[in-house]
């Protein structure tokens, strides 16, 4: 298990700073929802990876200790159960501290609503939270299927993760953006990292849910991946008259380089599409 | 005509010197091919345009005056056939000089194999030719087609412009990236600009093709289109043990924030792809 401390250096994380949630000790809004913080590190041809279940290094190290201390200004952080599955993640935080005490762990939430996820205890994220350097994930599954086995909610729960039944009295597996982040801040966590895979970027970023992002922070790699791979887009957006229009903008952007990256900052633009984005 | 000048302020020209040809008082080298930069703009999510022949505008008005800049900057730019049709592209430099001159016009190329751009002298590119405010194209068609129309033919040489048959001798209308660049250099044009469309774009990043690009220049706009629209992706490429790996990577880097905008200049690594982008 590669666990060595990472160092984020405090400029850049000066400069991220308006893009993050409040301080913990500012006192937290009395929404029913998290701070959302919706970040991926993409190639210039906006995929993820080279095949699905399978992890590709994209940006360099400076990107991956971000990562990390991104994870510290959050309470949560979110994956899909496809990244799960492909990558065995740690979903915990290695980032080195001023003051030299262990970084705040956030709680991972996978969202796995048909129990894909067989996991062990030699699970990494299970093997870090038994080592005290991370915490164990809280699972989010449809009401509607079956009761999680007995030994693996024992194991789960023994290190403090828990399964959480979304959607009760319904016979459907779907799961809305707006539930799973109630579900978030109902267990006290007023901000979360979305952090992949593609599908769960996808649809976070589709129209209907795209308002429920505070902020994004985007990686992009000088890297083309080409055709084949895990490609992030939202779906098709269209207008009242069934024109297609952008479908999404940021605003209150910073591009901040990083490395041979650059780091997009910014706020999902609130107003809708515009004519404009089709010149005659 | 929306034919106002444009400025495109100085110390942003600065920062993209490095990432120019050389200017026409250095004396070519004498390669066979001329000195090849690829530019366009894309969105987050890698598209041009929201729909095949729409022109979606996406990158803020900096972009525009930057492109006209860079056309001031080479001999030559580029455009598929698919642009010609869907556009009807102006193919020339409005950009505000130093000395109050008219800027230096590049000679439009268009990649028509098969001559489907049935131009009239309405064209925008023909009228700006014929008030001296642009150049007439050269057009590069397939040799294995029929001889242009006569009245076509007239009207583009009478304004300076020509067709240009490729690939003699031969029942194909494939075109080789190196039989195009050698054209244009045998022509006494010793840089190109290429420009789109999306097909022309993937195929010159495509893994035989690239290493012609002598410098990258992409912007890139804080939008996402959506699916549907009209994605740049080159080829999947795979490694000798037939895995895919990365289709392309810039090198020497540089991020330029251009108003909401950023602009990514660099080169096209010449070394293959590793086998550490696909981590275990």
């Amino acid at each position: 298990m590669s666990e060595a401390t990472l160092t984020f250096p405090e400029a850049d994380a000066r400069k991220l700073e308006p893009h993050l949630p409040p301080r913990p000790s500012v006192p937290a809004a009395s929404s029913p929802l998290p701070f959302v913080t919706l970040t991926y590190a993409t190639s210039l041809d906006s995929a993820l990876a080279l095949a699905p279940g399978t992890r590709t290094t994209l940006s360099g190290p400076q990107s991956k200790a971000m990562t990390h201390y991104l994870r510290s200004r959050h309470a949560a952080i979110c994956v899909g159960v496809g990244t799960a599955l492909a990558d065995d993640p740690g979903l915990n935080c290695r980032v080195a501290t001023d003051d030299g005490q262990p970084p705040s762990q956030p709680r991972p939430i996978i969202i796995d609503p048909r129990q894909r996820w067989v996991f062990t205890e030699q699970s990494k994220v299970l093997q870090l939270a038994r080592a005290g350097r991370g915490l164990a994930p809280y699972i989010l599954v449809a009401a509607a299927g079956p009761e999680p086995p007995v030994e693996r909610k024992r194991l789960l729960e023994g290190l403090g993760g828990k399964y959480i039944a979304m959607g009760e009295d319904s016979a459907s597996f779907a799961m809305e953006w707006r539930d799973i982040l109630r579900a978030v801040k109902a267990e006290g966590l007023d901000s979360i990292m979305v952090e992949g895979g593609g599908q769960v970027i996808s649809s976070l970023l589709g129209a209907t849910n795209a308002k429920l992002i505070d902020s994004a922070i985007i990686t992009i790699a000088p890297t083309w991946l080409g055709g084949g791979s895990v490609f992030v887009a939202p779906a098709r957006r269209l207008d009242a008259e069934g024109n297609a229009v952008a479908a999404g903008r940021l605003v209150k952007t910073a591009w901040i380089p990083l490395g041979e990256d650059v780091v997009l900052c910014g706020k999902i633009s609130k107003i809708g599409p515009t004519s404009s984005l089709i010149a005659p």
